[in-house]
């Protein structure tokens, strides 16, 4: 049986040459150069089998998902993606499965030109820990601490996909495929978070759910916000599921569902059409749902202009 | 009951006060300013109850160790500590074990003068993933790559402890105060590793047992090694435990038995004076437990000059 020392070499010695990793995988500590006149920025996530992705998630996708929740945090803050570090749980040594999750996490870390630097393996449950670097130019990051009463409040896609396919795979249903993608391979905005940091202050990712993430935003920043529900942006198959008819309810999901890892950003109507160039020119999008107000708390305004009350609770990790 | 957001709010939201923290926890990615003209050293470890820690191990310990174990890999690079990211994962929401938890690991942050920066908390079994950076002189670090023939091989403190501690209780006996401390409380060689690079460029940290340690920077060296047994240092309650009779046998624990965090450096026997005073300014030892070959292979020598054949097995995690 191979032991850990094996196992990183096998699997993990990465195939990756940035110049700025002086010592990589397999010292006891990589050794980095930092990217010149940049502030680094930093985040750490973990996810745990049966918690945070269905335990017969494939190990190609827990790989690809480790990683892109933390590209995502990253994204947020306007930030270029560096270098990670992975701590691998895993509770018996499956050749064959740690062979698809190294070859989707290796994948994954070229196709964002990230380069793992580090970490280890235990035995334990099934559970990975990835921590990312990036960088962003000194003062630039975005904030949840930013906004201002008058913005606009914008998000980058549809939401509810991957709430909708996890709650549909617990009910032992069938998931369509484009649902069930938007659950495992997450597409984090890692071109339009660093693009949208030039025109923008404030930013979140939604993991928790719309209106938790947008109640971050608004606690940080001591103010509240108003949604218009018709202008949440909906997937052709979350409506489908839906049979086309978008109730309040049925709108749940969108709106307190997390998984989805859409940036919510915060800007000023005069700013917003620039945001909204940058988006296209990354081949990302931007939809108006609503704005920052002085008053606190969060108001959803349904298509008749009335006022709908709706918990704001996100996904509960614990 | 509190939620993720609860917690780390009640639990983490550090009173660290570093100005190079522009943003620490609570947002997406905590954002920091890189100390000037100096190469970042990162690393990543978890712990995992009844693998890393017997499970009786008390919060505070836990936490403790945590932060230990990686401060002990940036020592064995040489570098200043700086901040920690904390993934912690538990059973379930007891207040009492989080609190002493989270009020020994501040503590211990402040005793190094490190900042919680960020992480997660998740339901799961019991876990800790710290992730340490520190910083180093540009081309200071210490690296296991770093060893030559007939180099010193010096150690930083008496081995075995913690093995022998942990082989105590896993037998249902009685451990010694002291050997219980050296498995609860090792401590880094933060302030000595990073004198230590001012005159050596080779050094790891005795995380998997010395042998299996050594076989890193000879492996990674392209070279051997020759061991006294004789002057492999023990404390008195490790002597005690075995009624003072140090046959080879007796040793084991010294030499396969990881946990103890001593570090291992290597450097010419023309620098070993030198080391040996930083060594002293620091309130740290250094003892010469052999030296670097050309020949390949980590030969131990008796007390007679005798080859004792001893099998390099460190610590197996997997």
């Amino acid at each position: 049986m191979a032991d850990e020392f094996e196992l990183i070499q096998t699997f993990f010695t990465t195939h990756g040459n940035r110049e700025d990793v002086l010592l990589g995988v397999g010292d006891d500590a990589a050794i980095l150069q930092p990217p010149p006149g940049r502030q680094l920025v930093m985040t750490l996530d973990t996810l745990i089998s049966g918690v945070h992705f269905p335990e017969q998630t494939s190990p190609s996708d827990i790989a690809y998902k480790s990683i892109a929740v933390n590209l995502s945090d990253l994204a947020a803050v306007g930030a270029r993606p560096e270098w990670l570090m992975l701590s691998l749980s895993l509770p018996d040594n499956n050749t064959e499965w740690l062979q698809a999750f190294s070859q989707s996490f290796m994948q994954t870390c070229e196709r964002y030109g990230v380069q793992l630097i580090g970490g280890d393996t235990t035995r334990g449950e099934l559970s990975v820990s990835v921590q990312a670097t990036g960088s962003v130019e000194a003062g630039r990051a975005m904030r949840r601490d930013a906004a201002r009463p008058g913005d606009a409040i914008v998000v980058t896609g549809p939401l509810g996909d991957a709430a909708l396919a996890l709650a549909l795979l617990q009910r032992g249903e069938e998931a369509p495929a484009s649902l069930l993608q938007r659950l495992n391979r997450p597409a984090p905005q890692v071109e339009f978070g660093q693009r949208a940091a030039e025109v923008c202050n404030c930013a979140i990712d939604i993991s928790d759910g719309l209106l938790a993430d947008l109640q971050h935003i608004t606690d940080a920043s001591e103010c509240g916000a108003e949604i218009d529900l018709s202008a949440i942006p909906l997937s052709s198959a979350y409506r489908q599921c839906y049979q086309n008819n978008i109730s309040v309810s049925n709108l749940t999901k969108a709106l307190t569902g997390g998984d989805d890892y859409e940036l919510c950003l915060c800007t000023s109507f005069e700013q917003l059409q620039r945001l909204t160039q940058i988006a296209r020119s990354c081949g990302a999008n931007c939809f108006t749902i609503g704005k920052i107000t002085a008053e606190s708390g969060i108001r959803c305004i349904n298509e008749n202009g009335q006022l709908v009350d709706i918990p704001v609770s996100g996904y509960k990790h614990f």
